[in-house]
Parts: C-alpha cells; structure tokens; sequence
C-alpha cells in the first residue's frame, strides 16, 4: 500500500490493541487522526491523547457525548422500557450510535475518507459501529483490522502485539492483564470473553467494578423518589442527602451512586449475538435498573391498558432488537420511535423505592393523571358502572367460547376429561 | 322463586361472604352443595366442611388440585415465561382454570344445573371462573349474587352480612377482619382492595406473609441448584439442607420454602384488570420468582435465538394475556399452548443459583445441548468462521441501509446533523 | 317516564326503524331532534328531512361529513393498508367514527344529554357509534332501543313495526323491502342478514348495487395512474375520459365510478363481529380496491423492507382491529397512527394499472425515490457489492443453523430422513 | 487445484450456465455428478440428462419429488395462508427446501463432499439453498461458482458462457434467449431480470407461460367446489368436465389447470430480497391462487375469530418470512409450523368458486362445524343472547375509554374539536 493511503479515523481507547492498530495503520501508509468519545467511562483522556500522539496520529479528538447519550439514546430506551432477552438493559448497544454519530461528524470536518476501530470481527460492536458509519456516510471507507487477514494473521496473540509495541516504541501499562475484557460508559459495564467464556463458572468478586455486592451493601435501607414527565425522570430526591437532581446527566450520575451504594443492577446471561453466536456476558447497570423499575411501576398507574400492551409488543420488542442490532440508523427506527411520544403523555408522576441490598422495591406512585380511580376498582363499594354490566360483559364474551364448547362436546371432543382440548396432562 | 329453584354447586371458602351466600342461596330455593378446592392454599378443610353443613349444604366436596394445578397450569407457564404487565407472575389467573374444571366435574357427576361463586362483580376472578365454566359445560347456568341487585342491595356492606349470618346462625370468626382481601394458592398470595386502594400507600410489613421481608431474611446466602428437562424442572437440589426434589410438587414446595426464607417474590403494582379498571395489587410468589429466573438463564444457553425470538412475542404475551383474562378453555389457548414442547426440546440442564435477601442470582449454568460453543464466541481465538465472512456480512446487511442513507443525503435530510432522521434531540 | 325525559339527538337514517323509534322516543317524553350524515351515501336528505319533521322531530341536522370521512379517516387506512380478516376494507367501520363525532358537535351545540340509534342489540355498529360517544363525550347518555325489552318486545317484527307506522302516521314507502340489509357510503356499500344468513347461498345478481359484475363490464380494458405523495393520493389520470383528478374527495370519486364500471371491489364473506359471533357480509368497495392495489404495490418500490414488515404486523393489524371495533376514539388508535407519518415519507410516485371485468392490473410503477436501483438489484451485471459479500452473508447467517444441525445430529434426530425436525410428513 | 479435487454433485438445470458450470468443475478437478429434481417444471429431462453426461457428468440423478414438494411444503403453506409483502405466494421458496433436501440425500448415498449451483450471487435461492444444506447436512461443503472471483471474473457475460461452451463442446439450444429469466415448478413460475429490471416497463404479453390473460380467458364463467379437511384440500370437483380430484398431486395439477385456463393468478411487483436489495419479479401461480381464495374463506366459517387473529399475526407472519428467507431447515420453522395443525382442525367443509377472467369469485361455503349459527347471528330475530347482555358488555368496554376521555376533557385535550387527540386533520 502507498504511503498516501489517505486520511483515517481512528476509535481510540489507549489501549494495547488501538495503539498498535494505530501503529500499523502509519505503516500501511495512512495519516491517522485518533478519535476518543467521553460517554462517561473512568479513563485518563489526557494520557490517552498524550499516549495517540506519541504512537504517531497525527491529531486527537476528544468529544464529550455524555449529553447526548443521556438524551439521544438512553432516555427514549427508557421511555419504551428497552431490553434484549428478559435481562439484558443494552448498555453497550446504546452508547454505540453516539459515538458512531461523533466519529462521522470530525471525519467530515477534518476530511477523513476512512474511519477504523479495534473491534473484534466475532462480536456486536463492529457491525453496530460500521451500520451507523453506512447509516450517516453510505460512501465513508472502513477500515477493520481484526478481520484483515494481514492483520489478524500477523497478530495473532496477545504477545505478538507485545512485542509489535515494543518494536514501536509504544508504552505499555504493566499492570496485569484483567482475564476478560470491558466496556464502560455512563449507562453501564460489561465483562465478557476470557474465564467468562464458560458460562458455568461464577465472576470472581473482585470482578464488578460498577456496584457493592448486595452482600456489602449497607445494612439499612435508603428511600428516594423519581418524578417522571412524559415519560422521562425529571427529578431525584434523596432525603438522605437532603439532595435533589433535575439535570439529565445529573439524574443518570445520581441514580448510578445510589444503586453502585446499594448493590443494584449485576447480571449475568448467555445471549445471543447477532451474528448468530451465543455469548456469556456480566452486565452492571446501576442507575438503569432502578429508572427501569420505577418507569414500569409508573406505567402501571398511569398508561391506558391497551396502548401498554401494543407499546409492550411492539415498540420494545423492536426497539430493543433494533438497538442490539446495531440498526439505530435506519429507517425503521425512525419509524419505531416516532411512536415513542404519543405513548408517553399520560406518564408523569412520582414513584417512591425502596433500595435495599440488590432490591428495588416500589413503596408507592401518585399522578395527577386520573385513569386510576380507586373508587372504581374498589370490591367495597359500588361506584363507577352496575355490577349486573359484567354479566352482560360475560355473557358477550362467552358467545364464541360457548359455541366452540358445544361444537367440541358434540363431536366427543369436550366437556372436563378431555385431554387435548382441555389441556389436562 | 320456588322452593325447588335446582341443585346449586357453590364455590365455597369458609368466609362470612360465601357462608351469607350459601344461606341465601338456601333461601331462595336451591338445594346447595359447597365445593372446595385445595390448591395449596393455608385452611382448616374440616372446620369449613362442618361449617359448610351447619349453614345447610346438602353435600361437601374437598378436591385436592395441586398436583394439576402444578402439571396442568403452572409448568407450561413456566416454560413460556409468562407475566403480565412486565411484572405479575399470574399466580391466582394460573389456579382459576383447575378450580372451576373440579368444580364442572363434580357439578357434572352430582346432577348440578347451577353453580355458584362469591366473587364480586367488579373483578377478574368472576370472568375466569365462568368462562372456563362455559368452556367446559357451555349450557351450565352460572349465580352470581354479587351482581343480582337483589343480593347486592340486601347486603351493602360487612354489616349487612354479619347480621344475616347472626341471624342465620352461621358462625363468625372474631378476629378482626384484615384491611385488604387476600387469594392463596400454592403458586402466590395476592392482596387487594381496602387500605392498598391507595396506591401510594406502602403496604404495612405484617401483610405479607409467605415471605421474609429481605431485612429480616438471612444473612448468610444459599445456593441451590435446579435442573431441567425439555423446561420443566426435574430436580432441586439444596446442599444446605443435603435434599434433592424430584416430583412435580415437591420441586414447587421446596422452592416456596426457599423463597420465603430468603424473602425473594414480592410485587407492589397497579395493574389492568381485564375488565378494563386499573387495580392495586400486591403479590408474593417466592418458588415461582426462582423457577422463572433459573428458567429464563437456561433458555439463554439452551434456546436457538430466533425461536426465542418468536416464542417471546407471540407465546408468552398470548399465553399471558389468555391466562390474566380467563381465556384458558379456549380454541385460541389450545392454539398456543400446542407449540410450547417444540420450543423446549433443547431446554435441558442444570443452573446453580444464590439466594440472598431478595436476590435471586445466576451464578452459573450448564448443558449437555451444544448451541453454545466457547471457541466460536471467543474473541480471543479465531474458529468457528472467518473474521472475512463477518465483512461480507456487514456490506450485505448495509446495502439497504446505505440506499437510505444516500437517499436521505440527497434530498438533505441525511447526515449527522439531520434532526428527525437520526434522532438527535 | 315523565313527559320530560329530555332533549335527545337521533341518528335518522328516514327509514322505518328509525322514523318508528322516532315516533317512540316521543312517546316516552323525549324531545327528538333528528341528524343525519351525508357520508356519500344515495339519499334523497330532503325527504328525510320532511318525514322526521312529520313524525314529529322538533329540528333536523343534515352534515356533509363526506370530506372528513376521506381525509381523517380513509386516507390513513389507506396508508396502513387497513384490512380485517384477510379480505374486508372496513368501509362500515371507517364511517362510524366521523358520524358519531358529528353527532356529538350537534349535541354538544345544541344541549342534548342523549343520543340514540337504530342499530340492532348484535351488530358491530351499536359498539362502534356508542363506544365512539363515549370517548368523546364520556358523560353522554345512550338510548338503544333495540336493546330495551320495552322496545323490543313490543317490536318482535317489522310487521309490528309497519302496524306502529301505520297507528303514528308515518309514511311507509310502498316498495317491498329487500330481503338483505344495507349500509353505504362513500367508501362502500354492505349487504347483510335476510336471505344472506345462509352462507351457503350466493347472493342474487340484482343485489349489487355499486359495481357492474365483471361479466356485464367493458370488454375493453381501461387504463389509468394513481401518484402518491407520502402514502396518500395526489392525482388520478384517467386517460379515457381526458381527465385528471386531485381533490381528495374527487379522486375517490372517480375511483369509485372507475371501479365500478370495470366490476371491481365485490366481496363475499363470513367474518367474526366483535361480540364474537360469525356473520356472513357482501360488500362492493370500488374505488377502495383499486387504491389498495396502488398504494400496496408502490411500497414495494419505495418503502425499505425492514419499515414494511414492522407496519405490516404492527400498525396493519391493529389499526384495522382498533377500527373494526370501533376503538376509534382511544388511546390506543393515537398510539398506532402516530407512526403512520413515518412510514409514509418514502411512499411518493406513480403507479400505472389496468382495469378489466374485475381485475385490478398493476402494470408498472414509478418513483424518484431511490430505495430500488436495477444495477443492484441486476442478476446479468455486478454492482452495487462483491459477490463475494455474499458468501460471508451466508456463512454468518449459517453459524447458529450449523449449531443446531450438528447437535441434532449428534443426538439422532437431524439430517434428511428426520420426520419430526425436518417436516417430512 | 488438483485433478482429485473430491465428488461434486451439480444441481443441474440442463441449460447454458449449470452446463458450463458443470465444465468447469471438471477443469478444477472436481469429479461431477449432476442432479435434476422434477419439481413439475415443464421440461425434457431425458435431454438434459444426456447433455450433463455428454459435458462430463460421471453420473446423473432425476428425483421426482412432486409429492413432498405438495405434501411436506405446499399444503402447509396453504394452511398458514403463506404469503410475503401481501401479494406473493412464495413458489421458488416452497420448491426450494425440498430440492435441497433431495440433493443432500443423493449426495449422502453418493459420498459427495460438495454440493453446487448455478445461483447468482445477488439473489434468494443462493441463501435459500446454502441454508438449506447447511441445515440438513452442516458439514457439507458448498462451490458456488458465480460467487468466485476466478469464476465470474472469467465469465463476464452470456458471450464468455457461449465462448467457453463451444470450446467445451457444449450443445447450445438455438433459440433466442429469452430477455428475463424463469423458474417453474408445479406451484408457480417466476421472471425476473432483464428487461423487467425496469420496473415500469410492463411485461410483454408473450411472457405469461402459465395462464391465460383474462382477456382470452373463456368469456364463460365456470362454477366448481373444493372440499378441505383441516385445513387441506382434499377434493376439487369440476362439474363441467364431471371430473373429481383427490389426490393431493392430482388436485394441486387440476387447479393449475383451472387457472390457467381462466387467467387466474398473475401478479408483478417489487419486492425486497433478503440480502437487503429490491427487486422486480412477475409470477404466475393460479391453482395456489385458487386455493388460497378457499382456504381463506373457509376458515371465515369454521375458524375460532382469536385463534385466526393469533394465527394471521403469528404462524402467517413468521412462516412466510421463514420460506422467503430460506429458513427453512431451522429450529423457528419446527417451532412455528408446530402450532398449524391445532389452528386448522375445524378447517373443514366446502367453498364453491366461480373462475372468470382472472376472477376467483367465493359463491358460497358450507360446513359441518358449528361455529356459525344463523339464528345467533341473526338481525331479525332475538337468540343466542339477549339484547340486554350487549349494553353490559358496551358498559364494561367503555369503562376505560370514558376515564381516558374525561381525562382529557379535563386537561383541554379532549372532545370533538381536539385535532392531536381525535385525528382531525
């Protein structure tokens, strides 16, 4: 390849692998400007950009998307109680558009054709990242070491990028490698791949990073309240404190301290990646899990049953998938979003938790909203339509089911021992 | 009406209310049997028989209906991960269907033309039961006195009952009746109505009692281990305790009695009744909460991801939504429960849990079934496939979405600024 | 009832029903003013008019609602692909909504606590114009006469009905009354019940109404062009006749006469009413089918893949079963449109069809929209991806289906003799 | 490669590209058997198998597999009333798991380590098949020689083919070649490609091979009934011939045969291919056209109305997309076609049909179950229920749409003029 391969940008996390994709990418003949995204991880920016320019990028970009991320992304995740598999809150998955959308923006100011990253060519990040790239740039050039062959082949250990970084004068941190690997924002961290790679074998404790074991968590419980509007959390009180939080970022940071205190938020699943691979992955999202509940509970007092349950089928399962599946930038998520809204104008009011070694627990919700209506729903008293109204009701909804019933007993098929039809084991 | 109105098979609990209503029945005509279920619940069977006959019933029946409620009702629940609303685990929707097919049975063997129930007309348990009694015996003939002005208008309160049953001679516990009604099956406990129809109102800590609060609960962990076949549980295994279960409703019982210690299963919701009033309920199901969590992990490492996918949208929120609003002895259940096997052919294997004040953690899981294949998800060996097949994959699964993307572009709706197309804020 | 039961707002149709329910509600101390609806149906308004005022109305309404029936309601079906069991356009459906909501301005304006209606106690209709007061004026009363024994008791048939008449001085059209019921507007008009109930008897040639059968249309083939803009019909060509058509009122109008001059649009069908009894329903939709055959077919030129699937099984479904139900005016039905913008932004160009004895002939579409490209698509040229994209393509998308076959395999039930997993039957 | 490359079995089609393929193969070194399967396409088998064997095929296989391509595919698609982007009934997708089928297990008896085909590298049946093999036989190995850059990089166009067959001395059949391409088997043909690439050009007359155009479609209608038995067509009478069919072959050939004759089943449109890419194809398929019309209108009569709208929105859906995609060797095919015979066992009865001009006209339905009742559904008469029932069941529906409409009223959203809230435009 020629010295002028053109101008890339770089993901960059300071890490062994991007600083000697970084390398490679010089050698390849590529300028190469290093691109780091601030999504709220613990990093040491400064010695990251200190560390690019040493390697030899060109220039370094640092681009604070905590924002961004809090309202772009995680709050309308929030709004449709996104989850993949029962279990997993999508940490990961969120943060990638963000930061897919950061990248293209400084690759069209500073006239990159190319952008690169140290993703694996076996996990979810490198197709997320490179739909979002295709998503807002169809004609921007990737770059992906990991599954070039002259890469991969080259590199084919953790010691062979040693001794690359040795050859290239790149610093290497001497601490200890961690036996699986990380991924960090405000939302969340995730471990996989290493001893996590036998999903029989329990994290080691000294794994979890975000959160106290509920075993260490305080002995006494802590009450707070969220205030929701349309569907977002507008305030956090927390009486212990005697604080109150209304920013967004402010409201995600508060949530993550009270549930890292408590204990909240660890999981621990085999998913299924996109590609097809099933995977074990550890999972800490502390201030999610607690918005989660409290957004749910919420509902429950205040959304109509039926827009709970098309939004429930519809919009969370397929945003949910969308995002796992890298398809932010798309257009059926516009579509998909594009109903958020609508579902989410009855939701205001506050919900009281508990929080409690590892337990969320609901205590109490109020709205001014009034599809709730406790003399309705009351079994003291009569109030809100004639109880001789349901029979009515039963009668109606028993026509098809009565019909279906005779049709059954007179070919011989119905009535209680019927075992097919009665499902009777 | 006559004195010889028909032979009345009555569900009776014991209580003032299904007492009243027996005498009244009675009263009106009928010749009245009382029909008790034991679905696990806590009750003294002999003092309601004798205080069935005292009241006038012509005939006693007791049904012992745990095992089929666990086999018939509970398991296929299980493995379809039901849940309604996000959160309620359905445990009195799961034992309405036993119920009202032992009653059908016994009205059918003892010449019953009517049969009768003490629910209040504004609820879901008075749907159920009759929908499934016109699912089995569509021409069966239903009294429902709580909507018969004629019974609700004589009886406008606990008042009104109590001194009938003064009148009647029907004993009446002296306890001081509790501040919320309660339904108790092997699966759950629920609590409704009277002081939790506020629903800010946290429920007083001496409601709850099938559980530990996590407070009181142990402070020592445990760890158990469940194993499953095609998704059913066919072992439990406590080391602590040096016991292995096996049978159906042992596994059931154990995981109760390991639930209750470690205070795990309690909800706090407002939910849709089907009838279309919001409702504040409380429930504890401390065995299920355990059987669903191990459940839902196995399927992580056992269950194909598109089945998964499918069996989620379609099967759990049908089965759920059939299960809530009584819809059991339907051609519409029948039609969805007939491929819950097939979606649990791979399910086998055994997950090792920790119970600890409230939680319910995987620790770890393992199968014979060989979806999951650790060389193939590793990131840190190649294997499996080529890291080239995953770029071929990446430009197919973009084509579209670059089509999009050029079109939006070129009509200027594209790029990392456009606001409605991309999301920003 | 008093002589002063109140003011209440009638929907006329100044046929026999309700001009005897007219004379009836008199009768009970009502004072009636009587509406109707011009929703395009054939109607000679003005002796309606004259006849209510006879029988003894005190006012009479005629709103022309035929313009806010096509742009509020039909256009968005139209742009959803609204159909109920595979086959009905929903035409009754569609108009409900818009009667009743000019019904209840009129009532609003001037003072009515009551509306009433002549449907019958077990049709779709009384649930669609009811529940649509409902959620518009939730404090409305409804008189259904149909429903009270006092009216249909005293009414068991239409010669009890003709004796009323005759004893009221109302003026009974001397034309023997068909022997099927009929309801028409502009989208379409329904034959039920009578001689219909068998749903073994084909309907007599005389009893369509709005459509030439396909053997007595042109034996020339006529062509035309629909454009859309955003899912919604902009232009009609009609070449023929030399005519072009852009008012939304006027295109479904030429529709229609287009339609039913080249037979097309008559159905046949038994279908589920919402109370759950099967019903059989003739219906001739002309101008409907032929914008449905469009509009269908330019999504398949402009609309991305992953969108149309998603509003296929999401908003199609349920915004046909929300409109069969007649759950206009509720939450649900502002969720589900709300999304309907979104997925039509792409839905712009023209669609060329042919007309003949009852086909509708798509014969090519056009669009500037840029989601179809012919290189790419090509088989005889490359472009547009590397064949070899598509060998990756296939090797990811085989990972979890090789997992599945091995483990089948391995254990005795996979490969190509297998019954049961590979559906040999 | 080496002359002993291993034993390749060819789906062979007897025409330019497979034999050159086929030619090609042997100069990689590969040893070539060639497979045929009859899958009702009009062809002369005899003649291609003496060309394969001419070219250099060590042997040649010809496998009728007509019967399962009815019975294992067909017929179930026509119980799930398959279909895919509304209008195509999915013929190529059907024949394509049972040609794979038929191939694995030649290739298993043969001990071919290979499997091969002619498919592009843009289209469905390249996935379709690859799947398909991967899933019965997931070790096998594929050549796919237009996805090979030394393959299709040599033979750029129909020229190199002609080239390189006369060099080979591959027999060419002079006729012109058609300017689109085709696929036929018993259920369907389909054309793509060439001049249809332009998907407003309209194709020419002299394409449709399969049917009539309605135009010279007999200009009498003629009447016949199809009897199923759950759900499967098990009797076609042709009164007009006095010819019966029972056989599952015989009646899928006779109604091919009908629709042919009176121009059913054409269709053209664009439709999106699963590798992302748009596409125009035009389809003939008239006895499934036929077929489907019955089905669909039987099932209106016999079919529960939940277990149809579970069934449209589920196992219709799912499996469609599953055919289309080539999914069929899967673990979510075995779980969805699972729940089909449950869905149709009242599917039973007889549709009788006119055929006219491209018209398939529902003239009546009959059956034996019970679902449909006269007398219940009747306007004219009371019966089934009393009048009364349906103002309980209005009440009890209204219940959250009058708290949700008062809500708004009370908020200043509500009411008829609200434009957000009651979708006036």
């Amino acid at each position: 390849m020629s010295a002028k391969a053109g101008r890339v940008l770089l993901a960059y996390s300071g890490g062994l692998d991007t600083s000697c994709i970084l390398a490679w990418l010089i050698e390849q003949g590529y300028e190469v400007y290093a691109f780091m995204a601030d999504v709220g991880q613990e990093e040491d920016f400064e010695a990251a950009r200190k560390k690019a320019l040493a390697v030899g990028a060109k220039k370094f970009f640092l681009e604070d998307l905590k924002r961004e991320f809090v309202t772009d992304l995680i709050y309308p995740a929030v709004q449709a109680n996104c989850i993949y598999e029962n279990v997993y809150l999508l940490g990961t998955s969120l943060a990638r558009p963000v930061i897919a959308r950061g990248m293209i923006e400084v690759a069209d100011r500073e006239g990159c054709d190319f952008v690169s990253h140290g993703c694996t060519g076996k996990g979810n990040d490198q197709v997320r990242f490179e739909l979002a790239f295709y998503g807002l740039r169809p004609d921007i050039k990737v770059v992906a070491p990991w599954r070039l062959p002259e890469f991969y082949n080259r590199f084919p250990g953790r010691q062979a990028l040693l001794t690359y970084a040795a050859e290239k004068n790149i610093p290497v941190v001497q601490t200890a490698s961690k036996p699986w690997s990380t991924d960090e924002n405000l939302f969340h961290i995730s471990y996989e791949a290493g001893i996590l790679e036998d999903p029989s074998i329990t994290p080691p404790d000294d794994m979890w990073k975000l959160t106290n074991s509920p075993e260490n968590a305080p002995d006494l419980a802590e009450r707070i309240a969220i205030e929701f509007k349309q569907g977002l959390p507008v305030k956090v009180v927390v009486p212990a404190d005697a604080k109150e939080y209304t920013d967004a970022v402010d409201i995600f940071v508060a949530l993550n301290a009270l549930g890292r205190k408590h204990g909240v938020g660890r999981i621990d699943i085999v998913e299924n990646r996109f590609i097809g691979v099933k995977s074990r992955g550890c999972y800490e999202s502390p201030g999610a899990t607690i918005l989660r509940a409290a957004h749910v509970d919420l509902e429950g007092l205040t959304l109509d049953r039926n827009v709970r349950a098309l939004r429930d089928q519809f919009t969370t399962v397929a945003f949910s998938r969308i995002l796992y599946n890298g398809h932010y930038f798309t257009p059926e998520r516009e579509f998909i979003t594009s109903a958020i809204p609508t579902s989410q104008r009855t939701v205001n009011g506050i919900v009281r938790l508990k929080l409690y070694k590892g337990n969320v627990v609901v205590e109490g919700r109020e709205s001014e909203e009034a599809l709730y209506d406790s003399q309705q729903s009351s079994m003291d008293e009569l109030g809100g339509f004639e109880p001789t109204d349901t029979t009515g009701f039963i009668a109606i909804e028993s026509i098809r089911i009565k019909k279906w019933a005779q049709a059954n007993i007179t070919r011989g098929l119905g009535g209680v021992t019927a075992k097919d039809v009665y499902g009777r084991a």
